[in-house]
């Protein structure tokens, strides 16, 4: 017995087509993904078709939480890949964000979660892996023999290479050459290894025409890619495509992408003044994914994401007027590089209020929600204070206690005084987005309360316990928060994003999928360390919505 | 082309039955009913399937409410055939129900209720209809000549019929008959029109033992059920069947029910002391039903509910020592008559507190919130003030004025001292059930606000005039809670019945689609009265979420 084709109606709305047999009247499944916001696809079986509630998965920590340990399932985020981020400065080695203006900026949530990502990696390789936390052991050291330095022949311009014993403590090259970008310079082939996509090297410019330059070779298609790293601001753009010209015909030469060659430049504004010693790490793998994504009319869907293996290093080269260590390091990772950059980046772009102010502007809510460029978020001060108590315990340094310290300072200041402190209805609350009115973003400040449990657990002199009682008191009050307010951001079917709505007098924003993972695992991770039954209860409830349990109805 | 017999999951939960055509998979409308809670139905041409998200219809005012008008849309009310009512009180008029006890008490909430449904049937009708306000005037009088009183020939008794012309202004009968329910007694044959099923005299019973009987038919199998009201509490029971006995012949006894006759008793325990001149009216249509459904082991889906048309009366008879005057009638309609007693049950019934306490236990969210017998709603003094502003306009007696002020006091108790104030985070809000932690019920809020307008637009001397601003005072007080808290009832694709989840740290307790469609009604009401553009516009997209639409995710 077949079916019988049929018309159907949902709501009132435009007749379908559906089918009917002797049990039951069969609805699209078309509708039933639009009307629903569900997910389907054809099962592994080939043959069964599937619905899903939820397209993201619901995951929750794996173990206890150790404030000085992995950030949450922070290893496995890929901050430097998100088509948000336009570049790793070659200047600061943190990102930059194109997310909300088209002009890379630094983000500070984006940084610390760089920082965040890096650690956790770190921590996470080490205990499994077995390797060491110096990202150095774990690679090859080349252009020590001074056989390996190679010369530009036949260039407009000529290439000294003079090598010292005594000098600089270490074998130094230095080099003189031309500093057209035509120029190949003095180079060293790197090591073929697709793993080993981090170079790390230290140098001494002398003036703004010095660069350097990695050439990476494509798996797919044999492409060559130059990354130019210069000294040049190249109008804030942080990495751009080379217009093409026609050179000559020596291998490392640009050629235009015709000839299976493309080039690109990356600002390296540089950390010290010309002429002192700085050292230089960069992950070609990231470098070259944010170069191949940065075309002039960009658009999102043109993010390129390369993973290890998609590429592998053919050489690194010098121009202009500088001094190089006689030791290039080719590595697999740089964690403790990024984690440390991020960490000195917080400690370095601190402002007198202790936070870290974002440049841009950012609105909400169809603009009925403004923040003016220089605001802060109470998540960049707690992704911020876990980084830096983690910096301060895995670096030995107390600038970074004291950067973590300060950064409590605006959570007990008043959104409306610039501060990152909101009341809903008598209930403190840290807010991601400080706006009058109160927007009430639940992830946010679930993140916001994480780095003030971080840093009221560490163990500190006695100078800094009336510090750490702070963090504990405001970690104390965010909770009791938490658990009265929790409950308004339930639908009975999913969760709401923010409670904006209360004081917008608009709908609910309710949260997507992926957002309800977050608020899913943040509240686990947070019901952890609490031992709190309600909190975990509901995560659990959370997690029912997301396979397609709903409340009950009266 | 036809269907393929397929298969599908959805949320990894059993296969079901799809079918799949080269355009689409088809999911059983059966899934789609108990996944989403939605209603199908074949369409009115009979080959169209029909899916609904809402059950209820969703409906909003259609008059700018006058606070002196009809209430709302309780015209269309129906409170003495709702299943949990088991009578209407043969004592005081009002109905008694089982709700929340099996022993029949009083509900004030829907007392209140069933007075504003008859005031708003009078207003209507007398608009509409352009009938009489005065019920009398809209049916027949009977009894007046003395040869429509028929005796109760061969019984044991004697039955003596006397007429006075002078005495008690009016023409009365005497009577003195046996008073067994198996007596007939002395009786007028009733207008057997269809439309006339309110019988309404004046007696003077003796004592106890007096009783009278209406006799009425029902049109469907011609049964014939006696209602006989009795000085007797009967266990509290408000209306029972009589055992079946066996008796002599005469056409208005008693017979057991397999000779198509049913006997029923009503307690009528009299509002006036025995040998005082009382007014008896009962609408026999709804006694007889409720009669009907008060078997024994009475089932929820045994409620009996019978229209105009469904029976027609045949005699009024009386027993024992009374006197009655020789004028019944017989009408159409008693909502003056049930509008006053319950306006009157609530003056008399009212405490010491201004309230009116429901006597039975409630408990809520699975006891985790209980009311102990003798709590006071808030939506039982709005209802009340309600129906006494009209009462005090209507029947111009200050009682109702004074009843109404005095309903005010418990606005101002917190739910902890015995009032029905509470507040949610410091928002101020009146209590259908006031437990503790709140509850925060929505519509009863509504209600009670709209009571509190009702009072604040009375027009009055100059001693009430500080009453009345409490009112508009109360009254603006929990106009300003509304506009705050409304979007926490907001789930984006429906709505919340109560907060009580936020203080229990439960599931929200989502409200069903009749109480979603209550509601908007509710919000449109208020909105109206407010001319507010927030209101009406939150309950324009609740009425969005009955047909399938549901708020963005971010
Ligand atoms: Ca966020
Ligand atoms: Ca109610």
């Amino acid at each position: 017995p077949g079916a019988i084709d049929s018309k159907c109606i949902a709501d009132n709305g435009k007749p379908m087509r559906c089918w009917k047999d002797e049990e039951d009247v069969y609805f699209p499944a078309s509708f039933l993904k639009k009307r629903f916001d569900m997910t389907g696809k054809v099962g592994k079986d080939g043959s069964t078709f599937e619905l899903f509630t939820s397209y993201a998965k619901m995951r929750t920590p794996e173990t206890n939480y150790d404030p000085l340990g992995a950030f949450g399932h922070f290893s496995t985020y890929s901050v430097e890949t998100r088509d948000r981020v336009r570049c790793i400065s070659a200047k600061t080695n943190v990102p930059m964000s194109t997310q909300w203006d088209t002009v890379p900026y630094y983000y500070p949530i984006q940084i610390a979660q760089y920082g965040l990502q890096h650690y956790s990696r770190l921590k996470i390789e080490n205990s499994t892996r077995n390797k060491s936390e110096d990202d150095s052991k774990n690679g090859v050291i080349l252009g020590v023999k001074s056989n390996e330095w190679k010369g530009a022949a036949g260039m407009h311009e000529t290439t000294e290479r003079l090598f010292f014993n005594d000098e600089e403590k270490g074998k130094v090259v230095n080099i003189s050459a031309g500093y057209a970008l035509a120029n190949a310079g003095a180079y060293v082939y790197l090591d073929k290894s697709q793993n080993l996509h981090v170079v790390s090297f230290d140098w001494k410019p002398f003036d703004g025409n010095a660069s350097f330059t990695v050439l990476a070779k494509m798996k797919q298609d044999d492409l060559l890619v130059l990354i130019n790293y210069v000294f040049s601001e190249g109008n804030g753009k942080c990495v751009w495509q080379e217009e093409e010209k026609s050179y000559d015909e020596d291998i490392i030469v640009q050629k235009p992408r015709k000839d299976g060659q493309v080039s690109y430049s990356y600002s390296y504004v540089g950390n010290a003044p010309f002429g002192e010693w700085s050292t230089v790490t960069r992950d070609v793998l990231v470098d070259v994914a944010r170069a191949l994504s940065s075309g002039e009319n960009r658009k999102k869907d043109d993010n390129v994401v390369l993973h290890p293996g998609d590429l592998r290093l053919v050489s690194l080269g010098f121009r202009g007027q500088l001094t190089v260590k006689q030791q290039i390091n080719q590595r697999e990772e740089q964690h403790l590089h990024a984690f440390r950059s991020a960490a000195d980046w917080l400690v370095t772009n601190q402002d007198e209020k202790g936070g870290w102010a974002v440049p841009v502007e950012r609105s909400i809510a169809d603009r009925k929600l403004v923040l003016s460029p220089g605001w802060h978020s109470a998540m960049a001060q707690g992704h911020g204070i876990s980084l830096l108590t983690r910096a301060y315990e895995h670096l030995h340094d107390v600038k970074y206690l004291f950067s973590a310290i300060k950064a409590l300072e605006l959570f007990k200041v008043n959104s409306s005084e610039g501060g990152v402190r909101a009341e809903f209805f008598g209930n403190v609350w840290y807010e991601e987005y400080p706006t009058t009115p109160g927007s009430f973003v639940l992830n946010g400040f679930l993140y916001s309360l994480i780095g003030l449990y971080d840093l009221s657990k560490l163990d500190v002199t006695q100078n800094e316990k009336s510090k750490i009682q702070e963090a504990t008191d405001l970690y104390s009050a965010g909770i009791q928060s938490l658990k009265r307010l929790l409950p308004l951001y339930d639908t009975g079917s999913g969760t709401i994003y923010d409670l904006r709505h209360v004081f917008l007098g608009s709908a609910p924003n309710l949260a997507r999928w992926d957002y309800h993972a977050v608020h899913v695992y943040l509240l686990k991770w947070i019901a952890g360390i609490e031992k709190d039954d309600f909190l975990s209860k509901t995560a659990d409830r959370w997690i029912g919505y997301a396979y397609g349990k709903r409340a009950k109805h009266n």
